[in-house]
């Protein structure tokens, strides 16, 4: 269960982390600290190994900001380029007054409440991210829980409880009473007596009693887990359970996403979002950079190879003017449909595997509203909707307050290819009449809906992509995963974990890790300038 | 799914609640809530009702504050005694510089950083108390998630995973994986035919084959869902599940708290816990209260009959002086214990039952400690332990910061009945071990532990009662939840909530109203006085 370091890796570890850091890493070396499989910490770089080369890394999101901070401390100098004047990228917490540009849509401009904030990317960090949590820790980001499951949230489908709402709490728990039920019965008529010794079966049968909340008997006649029909009270107010849901209302596919969401590995309890919203974490990275190193509004024309170096083009956003910089090496976390887009002297078959790389869709609609959820006794978690809304997903911070961001649809696939065709106004009259049939009366009070369609977000075009399907080639994941020679593609999209920040970190990492081979193997030192 | 209130029904609730809560009532009011079954709100009572008339309420915990707060909103005089210098009752977080006394135990003083605190009765609070959280709203106590259960915490048992923690995502995954597979053959063999139909039978193998994340002969093989032996990373670093416990380690009772704790409708996510501590509840009703009506270190030795009122003695814990009371009613929410040895002239069955109550057994022991747990990934919640201390609960506050209020030890029953017998300096011990049981290497971090024996705390003598159990007579329950004359018993042992400050909230609100009821039927208005 333990992680022996030995005092070498200690303090070369703490000094790569620094400050909280360092405890940390000093407590796993004694051994007091049960390192869960993986996470092998940032890239155990020597300071001084750039040595000033220059490395351009293009596009501020996530993997970026992580490969800028990692080669800085490495010695490298870095210029870090992003076509927007945000960074971030994906990371994108909303506030007022901020413009929301589409491709093919008219703009918005959000209209909150102060300290209100909308993460229309990621909004949510399992507490096994370890790459990603290692920078909030470091770089002091305040993590609040993200109640990512409620049992009191809501459960709509029209072959449960006759197309009415449901709570969670009597989904999980009488299908957890009914499936206890059956397994009892079949046990004791002895169809599983060829797996089951005599003893095992009355250890099962004593077990799904306590399990399921079976009578004496073992059959299931509902559970106060499910909920109070009756709430317990004062001297002679007994609490008195729900009603059962039939039997042959469960056992469907419907119910899985209320089912089995909290026990996605990605979604399982502790989650965490950083106080104050998403983009805390992107701030803190960019806030550690050298002055200098971020060119916003830097928008990238052509990628390449000059010598043994890079030579990489940029046009002004402000300015218009074209600029470039010739650099030692290059990570590139472009997203590909961008990527595809620019002008490179990639090897033919890595432009195929660029041009050829689908996303995903993926919309999410989120409304500022009083907090008619909290009056349902709805604090946090998810409401699974089905329907092309999908779910309802309700704030885990400023509890009781007046307001709070209520996200009334977040789909994804052929759902949010649909949905996004639709003119926003109508993605929004939508989504609000799809909170509405789960909290009636709930329709007038979503005001200023903000929507926002992800393959159509400039600079994006994506939320991610699945590799293995959506007629992808896992062959030319493989493949972007090469250096092109002193250019590193990296990016979520190259890890394992594409539609998470975790993923942009390890990709980001192992770039960082190539480039220092690369330098290590002594690449030419060329010299480097920015020419306007 | 929705509760119509009238337009009058409202203006009066929300007279009653003001603020936020009117809000929230005409919300409530215009249909767009879904009110839950059950807490009809605080007492409705005019505000003129009590017309000066003076109650005295003794003992300022929770449901004395609480009688206190709605008696002086319906215009009573009130008078609360408190026999200690702070409010609160069990509801006691212990900070830097507090002192613990024991009965029959040394004295103990925390030490305890700035910003910490150890919530020794009451630290958590279900989303469904709605009783308790309609004050929290109206007097604006801020609340943040209490992570009551957390995936990533362990369990310990000697039958499970030959004695070695485990996490519980692990336990409950493969439980879940298991108990599918079984009932899936057994639904092939027909031993449900009498249940299921051709159809039902296919549409629950098809959904136990996603339940529990089966292959696709049924068979469970492991799940990722129970956690990675490799997590996904970069390039080709693909996830790898846990290999799954066997069969045989689960369907034991000793499994149980971790698989079902989470589906107790008391601790059923989303849970809360006051910023800042568990008092700021019980602080916010205390300033919320007219000047004057609180006094503290008030000892009551004396409650008796006079005329139509209440004679009450009490005896000023610094002075040393006896003060009469001359009150029109009184509620008492003395803990069953001291109300047996405080002189009364109750009627003799009523005497009776108070003498015969026996209280259960409660522990806590706490350390602020490093957060050796937050390096195993573990941010709340709580890993079941079995033995001695029961459980370790991890704080859900504060997250990274260099150290945290860890809970070691919490036991009730008999187990805490022979713990509470061994020298405080042994419980500290024992619960560093225990601890260190589940976090090797942790215990030289487990300094400066503080234990709490509820049973011997003075002036509680008891952390709850369990009217079914322990020899205790529910027939007692019934006479004591009766008046007595103008004498109203109250509290938490008063309600099917003994354990919870939910219990002390109804169970006052409850004699607020019997109170206004006597008062309305005409009770004496006699002249009361202070008499030192």
């Amino acid at each position: 269960m333990t992680m022996k370091l030995t005092r070498r890796d200690l303090l070369r570890r703490a000094a790569v982390t620094g400050g909280y850091g360092a405890t940390y890493m000093l407590m796993q070396g004694l051994g007091i600290m049960a390192a869960p499989a993986a996470y092998a910490g940032p890239p155990d770089l020597p300071a001084g190994l750039g040595g000033g080369r220059h490395v351009a890394v293009l596009g501020a999101g996530v993997a970026g900001l992580v490969a800028a901070h990692e080669l800085e401390k490495a010695g490298f100098r870095v210029t870090l380029l992003e076509a927007r004047q945000r960074l971030g990228g994906r990371t994108w917490t909303i506030r007022d007054g901020d413009r929301i540009e589409h491709l093919g849509h008219e703009s918005q401009v959000a209209r909150l409440s102060p300290g209100i904030g909308f993460n229309a990317g990621p909004a949510r960090i399992p507490s096994h991210h370890e790459a990603l949590l290692s920078y909030i820790r470091a770089l002091k980001v305040p993590l609040e829980v993200e109640v990512n499951s409620s049992r009191s949230a809501w459960h709509l489908s029209p072959t449960v409880n006759g197309g009415q709402p449901v709570r969670q709490r009597q989904l999980v728990n009488d299908t957890r009473g009914w499936l206890s039920e059956l397994l009892g019965k079949a046990t004791k008529r002895g169809a599983l007596d060829g797996e089951l010794t005599a003893e095992d079966k009355e250890r099962l049968l004593a077990f799904l009693r306590a399990y399921g909340d079976l009578d004496a008997d073992g059959a299931f006649k509902g559970t106060e887990r499910s909920g109070y029909l009756r709430t317990p009270g004062a001297a002679d107010q007994t609490g008195q359970a729900v009603a059962p849901l039939p039997l042959r209302d469960l056992f469907s596919p419907d119910t899985l996403p209320s089912l089995l969401f909290e026990d996605n590995i990605l979604m399982q309890a502790t989650m965490f979002q950083p106080t104050g919203g998403m983009d805390r974490i992107t701030e803190a990275l960019g806030a550690s950079l050298r002055p200098g190193t971020i060119r916003r509004g830097a928008v990238v024309t052509s990628i390449r190879r000059a010598g043994d170096g890079v030579a990489i083009t940029w046009r002004d956003n402000g300015t218009g003017k074209e600029q470039r910089l010739l650099v030692d090496q290059a990570i590139v976390t472009l997203p590909l449909p961008i990527l595809a887009r620019t002008d490179n002297d990639f090897p033919a078959p890595v432009k195929a595997a660029i041009a050829a790389a689908t996303y995903d869709h993926a919309n999410k609609v989120a409304f500022e509203a009083p907090r008619f959820w909290e009056a349902e006794q709805i604090y946090g978690g998810i409401s699974f909707t089905g329907g092309e809304n999908s779910l309802i997903w309700y704030p885990s911070d400023h509890f009781n307050a007046p307001t709070g961001l209520l996200v009334g649809a977040y789909n994804v696939g052929a759902n949010a290819a649909a949905f996004q065709a639709l003119p926003l106004a109508e993605q929004v009259a939508r989504t609000r009449a799809a909170v509405a049939r789960v909290h009636p009366g709930s329709a007038p009070h979503l005001q200023r809906g903000l929507a926002i369609n992800w393959r159509l977000i400039p600079f994006n075009e994506g939320p991610w992509l699945h590799w293995e399907v959506d007629g992808n080639d896992p062959a030319a994941y493989a493949l972007l995963n090469q250096p092109i020679g002193p250019i590193h593609l990296a990016g979520a999209h190259l890890s394992q974990l594409p539609s998470w920040q975790e993923g942009a970190v390890l990709s980001a990492q192992r770039a960082v890790t190539a480039i220092a081979h690369r330098t290590a193997a002594g690449g030419a030192d060329i010299k480097t300038s920015l020419k306007g």
